[in-house]
Formats: C-alpha cells, sequence, structure tokens
C-alpha cells in the first residue's frame, strides 16, 4: 500500500538542468572533485594537529588521504576523468591526451576547488582552531595552524632537497597513475580510483616527512591563497621566500619525469595481449617469456 | 562413508518460516542491520575508552566503523537495501526511491536496532564498565562511560559549529552513497559496501574529532534512550540542554544538501554510456571528452 | 637461448602423489589451513607481547590477525572449504553441510595444525622469548608470556562476561560467515576470504580486550596444549580453574547462536534473484521493494 | 574548439622504441620494479628512523611495504612476472618456470634495481640523514642510520635464530605467492598484486622484529653494498662477521621450503575444476567434498 511516493526527482532533474558543453561539464567536475579531496584531506590534517595527537596520528594522514583520493576520483572520473591536479593534466597534456584549453580549464578549476576546500574546512574547524590558539591565527610555533591548509618543509630542509623530495613522490604518483590506466596491464577501471588511492597512500608512508607531501600544485596552491586572508601575505614567504614555489613547479617537473620514465622504461615494452590465453593465470605470471 | 548428516536445514526453516510481507521483511532487514552496526560500533568506542589507550586507539574507530558498515550493509542489502541510518532513508524519500509508509518503517526500526545494539555492548562490556568506574555510572570526567553509546561534543564547540560538523560529515557521507550507487558511474554492486565502508573511514579521519561523528541519528537517539535508563535523564541535557537534537536534525539536513549537491552537480551530468567502447580503459579515464 | 630448464616439476608431483581420498585430504587441508593462521597468528602476538610496545601495537594484532584468516582460507578453501575452526565446523554440521565424520576429523586435523603452529611460532621466538624473561618462562606478571599463544582473560572479568564476551564475538564471525557465503547475497567467492579477514579484523576492533578474542576452540586449545609442556600444568588453570573450558564451549555455543541468527532473520527471507534485471545496480540497491 | 593537442607521443615512442629481445625486456622490467620497491622501501624506514616516531610508527612499516609490493608487481607483472625477489626466482627455477639463463639475468637486475633504489633514497632524505647525525655517519647507536637501508638483527638473536626466522617469513611469503597465482585456485590476475601486498604485510605484523624481514636477498644485498661506499666496509661485519649471508641464503633456502611445502601438501591435491558448478557458490564453499 503505498500511500505517498515522490516522483524519481534526480532523472527528472537531470532532464531539466544537464550541462551538454563538455568544457564547462569538466570545469565543474575537476572543481568539485578537487574541492572534495581538498576538504577531506586539509580536515584530516586538522584533526592531527589540533588535537595534539590525541586523536590521529600519521597512520591516518596516509590512510586519509589515500582514500580521499579514491572518493573524490570516483565521483568525477566519469565526466572529467578525475585529475584533481595540475601536475596530472600536465602530463596528460605531453601525452596527447589533453588540449591546450582543456588544460587551462582544469588546472584553473582545480585551484577553484581546493580553495573553496580549505575554506570549508576553516568553517568546520573554526571552534576547534580557536581553541587551539586562544583566537591568535599564527603560521607556525606551539600554536600554529596554517599547516592544516598549506604544506611547509621541515627546517632543517635545504632548497635543492625541497625540490628533489617533491619530484620523488610526484614522480612515484605520476608513474602509478599511468600504470594503473596502461591498458595494456589489463587492470578494470572500475578498480582504479582504489590503486591511485593505495599508491598514494604507500607514497604518504614513504615521502611524507620532509615536506607535507604536496604533490599537487593546486592542492598547495589554493588552500595557500585562502589562507593569506587569515593569515597575512607571510604564508607566502615563509620559512623562506620562494618556498611556496616549490609545490608548483617541483610536482610538475616530477609528474612529468616519472609519468615518462614509466612510459619509456615499462608501457613502451608491455607486450601486447597474446590471443587465447586468457584463462592460463599461472604461466601468465609465474613464467615470463623466455629468452630464445 | 557417510555415518550421518543432517539434511539441509537453512532451506527447510526458509520454506517454514519465509516473510512474504515486504514492509515486515524490510522493517527486520533495517533492524537487524542497524542492530549489527551499533553492536559493533559501541563496542569499538568501549574498547577505545575502558581501557585507557591501551588496546584501541583512535584509528580502530575508523577503521572499525568503517568495515562495521561495510558488515552491515552486506548483510541486509538485498533484502531492504541497507540504509541503516535515517538521514539516508530521507534522502532515498526525497528522491522517490522510498513511499512514505516504507519511510517512517524504515525509521523506527533502525532506532529499535540500535537501542538493542547498545544493550548488547552494555552487557558484553559490563565487567569493564564496574573495573572502569567502581560501580558508579557517569556520563563524562574522569570515569564517564556515556560517551561509549551516545556522542557528546567537545567542550570548546559552539552550537553553530556542531551543526557545521555534522552537516558536513553526513553530507560527505551521503554524497559518497549516492556517487556509489550511481549505475552510470558503472560501480559492481558487490562493491558497494566496501566502498561505503572506505568512505565512512576516510570522513571519520577528517570530521570525528568535533562530535564523535553520529551521521545518523538512530545511531545516536537510540543509544541514547538506552543510557537513560543507566545513566539518568542527564544523558539528553548533558552537556547543554538541546545538544542530543543536533546528531538528529543536522545529519538530516545534511544528508539533504549533501546528496543533492551530487546529483546537481554531478550526476546529473554523467554521460550516458557510449556504444561499444568497453575494452578503451586507458581513453575512458585519460581521456575527458574534449571540447569541440 | 634456453641453456636449461627444469620440466614442469609441480605438475609432475601432482600425477606422483595426488591424494584422492576425499577425508584425508581435508583433513591435511585442515592442518595445514589452522597451521598457517596459528603461526602467522601467535607471532603477530609475539611482536606485541615481546618488544613491550615498540613494534606491534593492537593496531596490528587487528588487521595482521584479519588477513592471516584471508590467507589460511585462500590456501585451502578449493580442498576442504576453509573452516579452521571446530566452532564454525559445528554450524556447517548443524546446517546439513558437513556429515559426523568429517566433523571429528576436521575438528581433530584443526587441534593439530594449531598444536603445531605454537610450536613454529615457539621455535621463530625463543630467542626473544629467552631475552624477554631471562630464561624463566612464567605464564603472567611482568615476564609472562604464555599469553603470546592461548588466551587469557583481563584480571576483572567475571565467569559470565566471558561466556558472553565469546558467545557475542563467535556469534558475530558465524554471522558474518554465513552472510558471506549465502548464494543469494551474489558474493563472488574469490571475494569471500577477504570479506572473511575484514569481518575477524572488525570483530577484534570491538571485541578483542575482554579476552582476547580466541572465537576458535582450536586456536585456543591446540597452542595450550603445547604451551602445557613449556610452562607447565598451571596454564590450564589461570587464572581460574576452567577458563580454558571458555574459549572452548562459548565459541561454539556462539557460532550456533550467531550463525542461525542469521539464518532465520535474514538468510531465510531474502528474495530470489528477479529475473533480467542485472544491470539495474543503482534500484538494486536505493529502492527497496516496496509495500504493496 | 581544440586549439592545439599534442599526437599520441607514447603510442609514437612505443613504435620507436619497443625492445622486442625479450632477455633484455625482462632484464628491464626487473630491475625497475625492484628499483621501485626499495625506493618507496626504504624511505618508509628512513621516515621511521629519522624522525623519531614522531611521523611513522611500525604500522606504516607494514602498510607500506605491503602496498610498495602491489605497486612494484604491478608494474612490471606483464612484462617479466614480477619476481623482484632472487629467492622466489630460484623457486621458480625449481618449478620449471625460469631457464638457468634467464634466472642469473633475474638476479643480477634485482640487485642493480635494489643498488639504485637505496641511492635515490638517499638521495631524498639526505637533508635529514645530516639532521639526526650531525653529519657523521654511524651505522648503529644513538644516531645510526644505516638500518635505513640493510637490515640488521635484534642483538639478542642468536645466527641459529636468524636463520630460523628468515626461513619462516620468506617461507611464508613462497607459500603465498604459490597459492595465490595456482591456476586451481582460481583468483583472477589482477587481483594478485593486491594479495601480494596483503601478504606481506601480514608475514610483516608476525616477523618483522627479529631481524627487520629483509626476506629477499636482493632487497638487503644491493643496498648493503651501496651502504658501504657511505658507511664504510663494516655494513658488511655488522653486528657479526658473516651476517650479511643470511639475508641472502635463509631467503633462498625458506623460499624453496615454503613453495614446496604449498605444493606437496596443497598444490597438489586442489580438486580440478567440477564442471557446471560454477554458480553454486553457497556448496561451493560451505561443503566440502563428502567422504564416500
Amino acid at each position: 500500500m503505498v500511500l505517498f511516493q515522490l516522483p524519481n526527482t534526480p532523472e527528472l532533474a537531470r532532464n531539466a538542468i544537464r550541462i551538454k558543453a563538455t568544457l564547462l561539464r569538466n570545469a565543474i567536475s575537476e572543481c568539485v572533485g578537487t574541492f572534495l579531496l581538498l576538504f577531506v584531506g586539509t580536515s584530516i590534517i586538522a584533526q592531527l594537529i589540533l588535537f595534539r595527537g590525541s586523536v590521529n596520528s600519521w597512520v591516518q594522514i596516509n590512510v586519509g588521504w589515500g582514500f580521499a583520493i579514491t572518493i573524490s576520483v570516483t565521483a568525477v572520473s566519469h565526466i572529467s576523468g578525475g585529475h584533481l591536479n595540475p601536475a596530472i593534466s600536465v602530463l596528460f597534456f605531453s601525452m596527447g591526451a589533453l588540449d591546450i584549453t582543456s588544460l587551462i580549464v582544469y588546472i584553473g578549476a582545480q585551484h577553484l576547488g581546493a580553495f573553496f576546500g580549505a575554506c570549508a574546512t576553516y568553517a568546520v574547524y573554526r571552534d576547534a582552531i580557536n581553541n587551539y590558539d586562544g583566537g591568535v591565527r599564527a603560521i607556525s610555533g606551539p600554536t600554529g595552524t596554517a599547516g592544516i591548509f598549506a604544506t611547509y618543509p621541515q627546517s632543517f630542509m635545504s632548497p635543492l632537497g625541497t625540490y628533489l623530495d617533491q619530484i620523488a613522490g610526484t614522480g612515484l604518483l605520476a608513474f602509478c597513475v599511468l600504470m594503473i590506466i596502461d591498458s595494456r596491464n589489463k587492470i578494470p577501471s572500475q578498480a582504479h580510483p582504489l590503486l591511485f588511492g593505495l599508491s598514494l597512500l604507500t607514497i604518504g608512508c614513504g615521502f611524507g616527512a620532509n615536506c607535507g607531501y604536496p604533490l599537487n600544485p593546486a592542492r598547495d596552491l589554493g588552500p595557500r591563497i585562502f589562507t593569506a586572508f587569515i593569515y597575512g601575505k607571510e604564508v607566502f614567504t615563509f620559512p623562506w621566500t620562494c618556498w611556496f614555489l616549490v609545490p608548483i613547479i617541483a610536482p610538475t617537473v616530477g609528474a612529468l619525469i616519472g609519468g615518462w620514465f614509466y612510459i619509456l622504461l615499462l608501457g613502451c615494452h608491455v607486450p601486447d595481449e597474446e590471443p587465447e590465453k586468457n584463462n592460463a593465470l599461472k604461466e601468465d605470471i609465474a613464467k615470463p617469456e623466455n629468452a630464445t
């Protein structure tokens, strides 16, 4: 006995407002996806810092950011592809998978989403930040909270070291992304977001401590611009004048190096599918093609 | 040589007692599922609080609640759909996927299951609670244990902050639920419970510390009613008079906001399946539809 | 250019020694599987206790035992079904899925495997145990190490409490096992071992602290018999005379309660597969069958 | 409107430089895979040691190394099979799945990759190491950092104990590898790298503390040779003269024991696929073949 039931409102909405312009749709998609990633991601760091280790420890940073990538990419992969990272978009541009107009639009949308993600985290954690710093915002020191939003390097890091660190981390990320999506590796597309997440989780276990693993220009610059309104312009000059450029330049360079490292050393050489050997799982893995 | 073997007793039982009335069956299903979620979930918190951090730390809260969702939804998804959360049921009602009678029955069943889940946890942890508080029940303070069952906010939270926190957390949960079940995102239904679990795990890493992430009116109210019998009526007025309403109102509002945020910004715009492109995994992901 | 390569020795061995007697094959399979589970599992506890928290913490107990189940069941599920637990075998007997001869053989094999698993852990950790206790074995106290092998309850637990705890934990495990293998829930069989593991992981997050979650008569009695040779007969009477019977009786009772709780409340009522609705994923999950 | 888009540069590169000589291609593949494993893996240990427990704890070692295996094997499994471990290659040789020439080439490539992986970690963590030890490299002691790269046993371990420990750990790893790739266990090949990773994760929870679970001759010797240039020849004689031979000999012996333990006790006896029973999931698992 159905007394009252609404019609299929989501399909009605779809028929009414569906966006047909691909570029606009992709821009919204990248913006929403990056918003989601940053809202969740910076909140995870807030929960580490603001509760002085009594709630999150570093393992939540790794696991949380990893699955935040899984969720964010799942949400938008069927619309814009789910780059969520200008360095990855630049890599795809270099592979001929993105035209120059799309590249620029993607990068803009990613920064916008990251900016609003940081805003949302600030709204949710405003009470806790006030409790932590007594209402006086500080970038660093015992009541410093700017590290919730943008990344800052350890005090012992040399500038060269920070570049190496970000090139290594983003290089590994780009390597993993291309290996996962390489159709010759036959990974079902539904599993891609999970593997992207596990890759970032693993990279965070190994490459997070030196600089906080931004690995993504938009993830760092968008929130940093937001924090300039709250903490002052010093967010661009702390701990040294051009630090804020490192998470922009180095991940872009790193993604190109890591991505093409995969393409040239592995991707170019994966054998094309052998016909009619689908079920021979054991041989597939255990027995490499023998030299002849 | 088979000496003695029973017949297929589960199928015999099925033939004898199978319930054909859909609404009753769904009510039992939602009740059992929410019972399972709360029995496991509140026991996880008991294991954090009662052993003063020597057993569980916060990571078990995240991982345990996440997979508790996976298990609970798996158990009942083929009967009632596995909402286990009035806020999610209200969202589905708004989408025309649930009629008003079912909505009311679901919500009642969820609260009942949650109530009994808290009872079961109390039975299992009674010895440990007595050891912790010397037999004198306290809601908060050094021997407070009411937080095992229902949630209480951090002392620094403003009322507005608690509403924002619960709207954000439940909004993200509803966003993830709709993105996972959206058939245009082509996620196999067997993987849905795992992804629900990973979503909650991630949300707990970022949005758990302010208010204990109830995100679910039944999860909070059912156990709170149970604790009123044990700890007294103050469970409804601590730490402030209307706190207990926040985990009822805010998750419902949040689920509607988060769910429709997904529908309007993403779900409406996911392209319909392209014909005959199933195997082109690489392009699917890496190459967004280019502007033309 | 292949200089030298051995023939396919595993298939040669298979042709030579393959056991055709099903009962013997199943006995070996259950014995090896339980050996594997206990060797890995008790080593995980050794790594917690013997290094005084500097290596493992409780999260490794949860994650490690969970995936130890995944590995052990994967190893033997295609031979004997991978029960690895007398309580689960008794439940399957009650369901008509195991005859009485097999039940007795399974239970014997499981205890034998558990005994040898504990032996192997002792061999690997003998140096570390000697370092920990100075060569003088103690069941409990500051140098006590018997808890590596068999379980002991917290000192505050009442006998009734330990029974409730083990019935609850094993009941949940049996509930999860039947829900996972229920063909009407349509979970692919390859995913079963992973879900068994995630279930145990979750149960360990909520029900591990009171008694150390044995949940399995063989897991506890086999290693306890081994420790009687090392630590003396007091392993059967500590901390009270009949404690060692609790992890034998209560899990068996609990598995029957939990398993039949699933069958009677959920399994009996899962609708049979609807024809021709395979792809309607969204409706499948979001929309319960409406009352009519 | 596509203003400018590059051609499909990865496919152009593939056409230009694709290596057709199988042995060379496999050598590059094993070298890159082992490089990736060691670069990530030793960085995870660096993040544990150099930040004195404030960033990573032991759980990141387990989770990080586990998924590092998943990533590394995924990257190269379709080229060389993804052994990444001389002990596994020797096991495959004993199974007739690898010829003697390939075996030697694989082992060489694995050591080379491991060596360069350690170099890369050193480059990324040079600033942090200098901060930790004030610029004076030490193998062990309060400023010792050689353990980032190669493994060293606990001081209480006897030589026999270290052999047992490495035989046990690598034996379990080889057991898991063969069980996962056994086609009669019907695990889809896409899931193999994830299960390899979960296996190593689990082994690390139980067998990591005695000797640091090298479980792989190349993983230990390659980085140890690298550290000889930085820390001096004592890396080969600390803590006792022939320690460095243990992670070479014992894993090789262990892989053969564990692998053949699987083959002889389980693999030989798995029934061949029954015809036409694909969908009877429940019976498949719950009901072992009854004795007749």
